[in-house]
């Protein structure tokens, strides 16, 4: 049977050219960075070279980058750590309603502590409006937090327009790129913004090894306290082989981004087509030509998305029925409601994220597979049957 | 040249077993524990393999074990988490002088937020009285934190009386033990504890997996929020090879603590009496006998730290000056200001932590070198000069 993994959104193989360069930290050149002997020089130097080659793939400085452990880490350092540090200015935070829970929970837990928030709602293809980020900035607002691109629907936000909004009004600007880094070009001053997450084991670096963008003299309160890591600003030894995997990931991404674009945008609009042509009801999630170039998302009436999940799963096709980080909490996603879809419709939901392992057979053996079994589960659904009867009745 | 690493409580190489454990889980079972399909299952399944056996290490049932990425996460986790959701019982906390700067500053934070915290000192040896713990509790105190042993002077504390103090008065304990995990037995049950902290690289394990022990029902607040992941705790996808890796050094450290024990305090004892019999005005810090057993922390009068470090790592030997975390902050260890250790003679502290490679012939190479080190850097030294015409005057 074929394996068709199409849910690198959730999390990608590490690349082997990533695991090579990771190998010799693990066992052997194994010092703690901290550490004035050469053992720990080795592994200071490791990571110095990592941070260099990550900052590259985003156009920032060495510097300015910070290590963490994953992106929801990134996040939350980045909301509590901007807003607590900045917060002698106003408490007011503006973030979107689409925005990853990593965002949302912080800016819950922010809003117990006193500081107020904005949270904007999305088009219906997921788009924050800059023209609401500009109205909804007061005299009280410190920072605004909006995704460069969802990591369900695959929108990618108007980042740029927003950062010379918050750049004019000096608030500001993080946007989380877990979902874009590695994936599609970014870059910190073209999109103007004042701090950006992203993680390597989304773009074929280790779980494990992620960071956070500050730019140079933006001030930010420590979410992990007590080391001289990471400037002082993240307490922990360095976890030196999968930051050495996140470098190697970062440099790889660097030279083939726009390889992974052209490659990777033809094949999923022949998933696209392919699925859209013998599947009726169906409706396709996020922008149109706005959306990262590996993400497809589609609601089917009738039948549920976790059904299809488990019977594709059957046939070696790996999906997620939303976003990985609730699917396994079995509620409906935020971000589709944002968006308006029908609850009925949204149960329905599969995410396909497609990688540079996948082929063109890959994606010919999804659309021979899926239409099936979408077939034999809406049979046995009452709804699908009221729903012919009706078409019939016409 | 002979290298000896005397630097395990910074960290220690991973085990080739451990490594061997991990490969896998990279690139080929590479899922995301949150996914539904196999790929995801086969992740989740490793991981919760994983949680039983660090569990069982502890002592501790799997659903009590919450996997972070550092030892000073899990401490920062425990701090803020227990104090901030047990708040409505009082805001006093209680930890003593010497605990790690991962619950110290934590603890700090705490105090600016509303929290009184009360810094107990410590003898010469560095024990917490137990009795000063029973005196410091107050109606208002909602925890209390002392460290299993001290990760400088090696010295370990009496958790399990006070433990019975603690809970005599309902008062949640919770101890930093990622000096002793690994190398000591470790049972939360015979310590009497609520919450352990505990890390993966200072074992034998990989950088990049710890962890922290919650007994069951007591109440913690997320440090990183906006995931399902660990039980809800802590958001991020799970770092599975580590996790994998941290699981497999608990087996190895379950099976083999006793031997580790009375491999090592031989091992150190040589150590310490070679180095005793051959430098004069040396002083042992720490218990002489309520100590790790890979632990020997000394402090030479006349003569820096550091050099000595520069000197010994020229000859292919690792040591510490002070703590890991602590060694490129070049300020001086408040661990021995708190034991009362002399300024002048503390800034000429070395920090060896022994481990399983280390060998007799290791040891004795240590106890060669060294002191003639010491005594060129002593004749370079005025104070040194000061000193011996003062002896000869007598």
């Amino acid at each position: 049977m074929r394996n068709v993994y199409l849910d690198h959104t959730a999390t990608t193989p590490v690349h082997p050219k990533v695991l090579e360069a990771m190998l010799p930290y693990f066992s052997v050149k194994f010092g703690n960075p901290s550490n004035l002997h050469d053992v720990g020089r080795e592994a200071k130097n490791a990571v110095e070279e990592a941070r260099a080659k990550t900052g590259t793939l985003i156009g920032a400085r060495a510097d300015e980058i910070f290590f963490t452990a994953s992106g929801a880490e990134s996040n939350n350092f980045a909301i509590k750590g901007l807003a607590q540090a900045n917060s002698q200015k106003g408490k007011h935070i503006i973030v979107s309603q689409v925005e990853h829970f990593s965002v949302l929970h912080p800016v819950k837990t922010l809003e117990k502590s006193g500081f107020t928030v904005t949270y904007l709602p999305t088009d219906k293809q997921g788009l924050v409006s800059p023209d609401d980020v500009a109205n909804a900035i007061t005299k009280e607002t410190v920072l605004v937090s909006i995704m460069h691109a969802n990591n369900e629907i695959g929108t990618i936000e108007p980042i740029e327009e927003i950062g010379r909004i918050t750049r004019g009004k000096g608030v500001l600007l993080h946007t989380d790129a877990v979902a874009t880094t590695g994936w599609i070009p970014v870059d910190v001053r073209t999109l103007g913004v004042d701090a950006l997450s992203f993680s390597g084991h989304q773009f074929y670096g280790p779980k494990g090894a992620a960071g956070l963008f500050v730019r140079k003299g933006v001030r930010i309160k420590p979410l992990i306290e007590g080391g001289i890591q990471e400037d002082g600003r993240r307490a922990g030894t360095e976890n030196v082989p999968a930051i050495v995997g996140l470098g190697k990931a970062a440099e790889m991404a660097a030279a083939e981004v726009a390889n992974r674009m052209s490659y990777l945008a033809p094949l999923r609009d022949r998933l696209q087509k392919g699925l859209s042509e013998k599947i009726d009801h169906l409706v396709i999630n996020g922008h149109p030509t706005k959306r990262l170039p590996n993400n497809l998302n589609i609601s089917l009436w009738y039948v549920e998305g976790e059904s299809m999940l488990l019977f594709l799963n059957m046939q070696g096709i790996s999906v997620s029925s939303g976003s990985a980080c609730t699917s396994r909490s079995l509620k409906s996603s935020h971000v589709l409601t944002c968006i308006g879809t029908d609850a009925a419709v949204a149960n329905g939901t599969l995410l396909m994220s497609l990688g540079m392992e996948n082929t063109t057979e890959d994606i010919d053996y999804v659309i021979e597979t899926l239409p099936p079994i979408v077939q034999r589960l809406r049979e046995m659904s009452p709804l699908y049957e009221d729903m012919l009867k009706k078409e019939k009745g016409k």
